[in-house]
C-alpha cells in the first residue's frame, strides 16, 4: 500500500494533464484555433494550425478589397504598408523596435538579401555556419558564395559547442539558426553574438523555430541581422510570407542586391535608376502576395493576445511534460532523446531518435498523433503553446507505446513507404 | 437629311457597341467574375478582376486543406508540386512547353534569377535593356550588376528602333518587355530574339503585360528566358505569384543563385550540400505563399477555358474602338495618343497623354471609369477581353468626355493630390 501510493506519486496520470489544463493560463487560446477532431497536432513547428479568424478576414480580402475595391485597395486598405505594418508587429514578438522588421518573400530569399547585405559590411572572407543548419540556409549560403566568386569560403562546424573557436578575426558573417530544426537544441544567441562582435564578425540568426516559441530578444542581444518564417509558430498559413530583421544602427549603411520597386525610395515615380529607400524598406524586394500576407497578420495578431512569457513557459512545461512521459511510459522501446535535456538549451520541440522513426511516425500518425520525422531517424514533436493541450502530450505519448507495444509500425505499407523515403 | 444618314454611318453610337457585345464570343466570360457594379474596370492590366471561382477555391485551401488537413497537404492536395502544376498551365498561355514554366517568387526575383542565370552562359559583358522598361526590372539589373562587380555594364537605348543595333557582339543578355507598362508599345518577340541570337546575346522577355493578354509564342520564337505576373490578365489576385521560363535547351546548363531547398533535386534528404533538381524546378527558391499560389491557379484555368486567339482579337477591337471614340467624342480636349496606331504594335492598353493626366484620371475614378495615371502625363487603359465590355469602351470615353467639358478634374480635391504625387 505505501508502495502503491509512492508510485502514484511519481506517476503522471491522465488526470494530471487535465489538472494542468484547467490550470493552464493559455487555455482559453485553443478556442481561438479550427482544430480538427481526433487529431493531436503536434507538428506546428512545421505548419502552424488555422487561427478561426484567418478564414473570415481572407475571405474579406478577396470579396471586399480586390473583387470591389479593386486597384484602390492599394492605399484604401493598407497592401501597400502590409509588408512593414506586420513587420513591426512580429518586432514585438522578437524583440525588435519599430521600422525593424519587414515581411517579405521566403525565408530562403530573406538569408540572401541579409546575408549579402552583411558581407558588405566586412572585410572578412569566411562565412561561418553548421552543417546541421537547416539545408536551404546552407544551399542558399552557398549560391550566394559562387556567385559572388570573390573567394569567399563557406566554414561548417559540426557540433554548437566549436563555434566559438570557428567565429575567428578571418569571418565576416555567422550564419546561425537559433532553433536546431532537426534536435531543438537552442544556442545561446546574445553570448554568440557578442563573441562574434568581439571578432569583427556580424550574425546572421534563423529565427523560423524561434519566432513565437521562444524568448527572443534581439535588441537585447544586439543581434545585427534576423530571418524567419511566418508559417510555423506564427501561424500565418502554408508558405506564408517570411521575415526579416535588420539593426536601425546597420540599416542605412548597407544595400542588399534584390533591389526591386517595392524597395525604392519613390517607387510611383518609375525614375530609371535605383535609389534605395530609408530605413528597413530598401529590404523589400517586389509586389507581395497579397492574400497569403493578410492570413500571415492574423497569426501575429492572435499571438499578440497572449503574454509571451506565458508562451515560453508553457512550451518548457509541454516539453518536460513529454519526456517525463516518455520514460514513465516508453522508456523500455528503444528511444534516445535527441534533444538537449536542459529546458534552457531546448526550443519549442522535443525529439526522440529511434532506428525505425520514418515508420513509426507513419504509424503514429495514422493514429492521428501527428508530428514529424527527420532523417535519418529524428521523430519530432512540436509544441505550440497556443494550441497544445497538457492531455495532448499524454495522448501522443500513448500513441507512441500503442505503435510500439503492438508493433503497429512494422507493417507492409509503412514499411513501403519507409524504403522510397 | 443625307448628311445626317452619313454621320449616322461613320459615328459609333451606344447601340452599337451593344451589339458589339452581343455578338462577342468571349461574352459569357464576364458573368465568371466578381466585378463591382456601376464600375468600369479598365485597370485589369494593373491588377485583374475577381473570378467568382476564386473565393470557394481560397475558403477550400484555407478551411479543408490547411484547417483539417494540415501538414499532409503537401503531398495530400499537391502543395508540394503547385508551382510546377501551375507553370504547365500558364505555358498553355504563352506557348511554352511542359516542364518550362514555373510559378515562384515575384517577377523581380524571377528576373534576377533568370537574368543571373544567363550572365553564366555568355561571355559578353554588357547587358541591354530599354530605359523605359519598367522601373523593377532596372532597378534588379543594377543590382545584379553591382552585386556580382565583375564589370558588367548597363546599356540602356531610349527608343525600340536603337535595340537592334544596341544589341552588338558585345552583349551578353538583353532584357526586354514585350509590351511597355506605360504605352503599351509591343516589341517584335521573333526578331528581337533572332537578332540578339546572330549577335550570340541572349534574351531574357517581360512579360508582364502579355500573358493573357496577346499572342505569345516562346517557342516558336526561340525565346530563352521569360519572367512574367500572376495579378495582371491572369486574375491570379493581388500580388499574386509570379513566373518564370526557362527553354528546356538551356536548363540543365545554368544555375541561378537563389539556391533554396525547393530547388534541391532531393529536399527531403536535408544534405548540407546543394544539388541542383534537373529541369525547371531548380529555378524554385524557398517555400511558396499556397493561399495566393492557390488563387492564381483559379485565374489561370478560368483563361484557359477561352480560346487564346478570340482573346487577343477581342483586345484589338476593344483598343481599336477606344481610339475611334476617342477621335469621335474627345477629339478636342487635349488628349495626345500615346500608344503606337497599329493594332499589332500595341499590348491590350490603349494610353493618352495629356498635361492634366493626372487630375483627369482621378476626376474620371470618381466617375467610375477606373483606369490608372502613369508619369508624367499618360492616362492608361487596360482591356482585359474576358470581362471587359464594348459598352464599358463607350462608357469610359463618355466619363472621359464629361470630365473635361465640366472640368471636373480642376477641383481642388485633384488639384491637391496632383500636387502631392
Amino acid at each position: 500500500m505505501g508502495d502503491m501510493q509512492e508510485k502514484n506519486l511519481n506517476t503522471i496520470s491522465f488526470e494530471a494533464c487535465q489538472e494542468l489544463d484547467a490550470r493552464d493560463s493559455l487555455g482559453q487560446f485553443r478556442s481561438q484555433f479550427d482544430l480538427p477532431e481526433h487529431t493531436c497536432y503536434l507538428d506546428g513547428n512545421s505548419l502552424g494550425a488555422l487561427p478561426k479568424a484567418t478564414l473570415p478576414r481572407v475571405q474579406q480580402v478577396v470579396q471586399q478589397e480586390w473583387g470591389r475595391d479593386l486597384i484602390s485597395s492599394w492605399n484604401k486598405h493598407g497592401w501597400w504598408d502590409a509588408q512593414q505594418r506586420v513587420g513591426d508587429k512580429i518586432a514585438l514578438i522578437i524583440g525588435a523596435g519599430p521600422g525593424e522588421v519587414l515581411v517579405a518573400d521566403s525565408t530562403s530569399v530573406n538569408l540572401f538579401k541579409t546575408v549579402a547585405a552583411a558581407l558588405q559590411l566586412n572585410p572578412g572572407k569566411v562565412v561561418v555556419s553548421e552543417r546541421a543548419n537547416f539545408p536551404t540556409d546552407l544551399y542558399m549560403l552557398e549560391g550566394l558564395i559562387k556567385h559572388l566568386g570573390r573567394g569567399y569560403k563557406l566554414r561548417l562546424v559540426d557540433s554548437p559547442e566549436d563555434l566559438f573557436e570557428a567565429i575567428d578575426s578571418d569571418v565576416s558573417v555567422a550564419v546561425l539558426t537559433h532553433v536546431s530544426y532537426r534536435t531543438g537544441c537552442m544556442l545561446d544567441m546574445a553570448a554568440t553574438t557578442a563573441h562574434a562582435h568581439a571578432r569583427g564578425a556580424l550574425v546572421v540568426w534563423d529565427l523560423a523555430h524561434s519566432a513565437g516559441a521562444v524568448h527572443v530578444d534581439l535588441t537585447g542581444a544586439d543581434v545585427d541581422f534576423a530571418v524567419g518564417c511566418g508559417y510555423k509558430f506564427l501561424n500565418g498559413g502554408p508558405g506564408a510570407p517570411a521575415f526579416l530583421y535588420v539593426a536601425k544602427r546597420l540599416q542605412d549603411k548597407v544595400q542588399q542586391p534584390l533591389t526591386g520597386w517595392f524597395g525604392h525610395a519613390k517607387p510611383f515615380a518609375f525614375e530609371p535608376s535605383f535609389e534605395a529607400a530609408p530605413g528597413i524598406q530598401r529590404f523589400q524586394c517586389g509586389t507581395p502576395p497579397i492574400i497569403s500576407l493578410a492570413a500571415l497578420e492574423v497569426g501575429v495578431d492572435l499571438m499578440l493576445q497572449a503574454p509571451l512569457p506565458a508562451i515560453r513557459d508553457k512550451s518548457v512545461a509541454l516539453g518536460c511534460l513529454f519526456w517525463r512521459l516518455m520514460e514513465q511510459e516508453c522508456s523500455q522501446l528503444g528511444f534516445r532523446l535527441a534533444s538537449p535535456a536542459a529546458p534552457a538549451q531546448r526550443g519549442s520541440q522535443i525529439c526522440f531518435a529511434h532506428p525505425e522513426g520514418y515508420a513509426i511516425m507513419q504509424a503514429l500518425i495514422e493514429l492521428g498523433v501527428v508530428g514529424d520525422f527527420r532523417a535519418p531517424d529524428i521523430l519530432r514533436f512540436g509544441f505550440a503553446p497556443l494550441y497544445v493541450r497538457y492531455v495532448d502530450v499524454w495522448e501522443a505519448v500513448q500513441g507512441l507505446k500503442l505503435v510500439m507495444q503492438e508493433r503497429l509500425w512494422d507493417q507492409p505499407v509503412h514499411r513501403k513507404r519507409a524504403a522510397v523515403t
